[in-house]
């Protein structure tokens, strides 16, 4: 499994992946699920990804191809606009569908992708996609500013209740990160290090890039005071008397 | 979908269950999930059902005939102890199965449904079932002191933080509202009324039983409450800095 989930803020971006990979529980791994595509001052985009993860690091490697063709091609360092880059992404997937989907289906396997991306070319305001298996997408927008993929349930909770287009990104970080921690907690399969991004508006270049292991003091101090800020709200709530009245 | 979660204690026994069914977005009803099969003084016990409510109707209707037949075929009512109360249960979801589960095949319908079974007969301790739709079961023990059926994950974090064997009747019912509340919040087909029940150990008898509504003035506390203390924990952690050292 996976958890990634990206939010667009008036004032920027925070990405954020785990890289735990599961075939079974006796088959774990590590594996990033994060994919840089960059031109500082020019455009900075971010990609992340769930699902099968043959399907997801093919569609990488395709769109590395890409970039580093140079003849002419639409790549993400050529598209004119996080449109014109979020169809590329969707178009390359179905190139891998279009290859692999038959081959898969005789093994009785789902083609199980969905991508995440994020970023800001030069001319367009930041924007965020969510890209499914089909290739088609949907954008973020003020009213729902963020896009969650893999094991979404767990850490949706606190993001709707934080959450909001004028969070700042140091905020929405935060916010990010316990929703991560409350994912972790809950399912085995999604688990550290992790890749954390955040992107200001209109700098077009990473505001930040950090991975966060075990030895994190951030995300460990972020782990210990929730858990036990969690308990002290618990218990600032009156027990209910038999009746609920 | 449904969302209902069972806790088992040292000191006895909480069950909640919301009320709401779809059948698609555009068929929502309002159907209880939890039936009660009681001798006060001798036997108390809980059903909770999730999954596909012709399926849970017909078992909950047949435990009723069971239960009123008596011609002494074991029933919820004359089982000697929890464990053949949870083998009659699973044994009645497998008619059900014998019955049903072909003609619903037929049109494309998986035989989905799990239940939840908590109570106390005398000359046993208190004992909660996780039933699943094959009609075999688990039991809850002091480590894994609590069951969840139908939307699970949004509820699971809370409850993973604060059950303990020896959180009181008090506590883990607010548990289970706070549980259910982020159900509900982040998931449309999760809706109000909730039935929740108490039971004391040794008592054999209900402690207390709350239709709780929209106009349930500790549960609007709760919602409200709960909203503002998450929110006041996350503003009391400090955000990270860029580094996140």
């Amino acid at each position: 499994m996976t958890y990634c989930v990206g939010i667009l803020l008036a004032s920027g971006m925070v990405m954020l992946s785990d890289s735990r990979t599961n075939a079974g529980v006796d088959h774990i791994n590590t594996f990033r699920k994060m994919s840089r595509f960059e031109r500082p001052g020019e455009r900075c985009l971010v990609l992340m990804t769930a699902g099968n993860l043959a399907i997801t690091q093919a569609v990488v490697s395709v769109l590395r191809e890409a970039e580093c063709a140079g003849d002419g091609r639409t790549s993400l360092l050529t598209a004119e606009n996080m449109f014109e880059a979020a169809r590329h992404v969707g178009d390359t997937l179905r190139a891998v569908y279009a290859r692999d989907a038959e081959s898969l289906s005789a093994f009785g396997i789902d083609f199980n992708a969905s991508l995440i991306l994020g970023g800001q070319i030069a001319g367009d305001p930041p924007r965020l996609f969510s890209i499914y298996a089909a290739g088609n997408f949907i954008e973020a927008t003020r009213e729902t500013p963020y896009f969650q993929i893999g094991e979404s349930k767990y850490g949706k909770p606190i993001l709707d209740r934080v959450l909001r287009w004028d969070t700042s990104l140091d905020e929405a970080a935060k916010c990010a990160l316990i929703s991560m921690d409350s994912t972790i907690r809950s399912n085995l399969s999604v688990g550290l290090p992790l890749d954390l991004v955040t992107m200001e508006a209109n700098v077009l270049a990473l505001r930040s890039q950090v991975l966060v292991d075990a030895d994190n003091a951030y995300f460990s101090m972020v782990r210990n005071r929730w858990g036990s800020a969690l308990r002290d709200a618990f218990d600032a709530i009156p027990n209910p008397d038999v009746g609920l009245s």
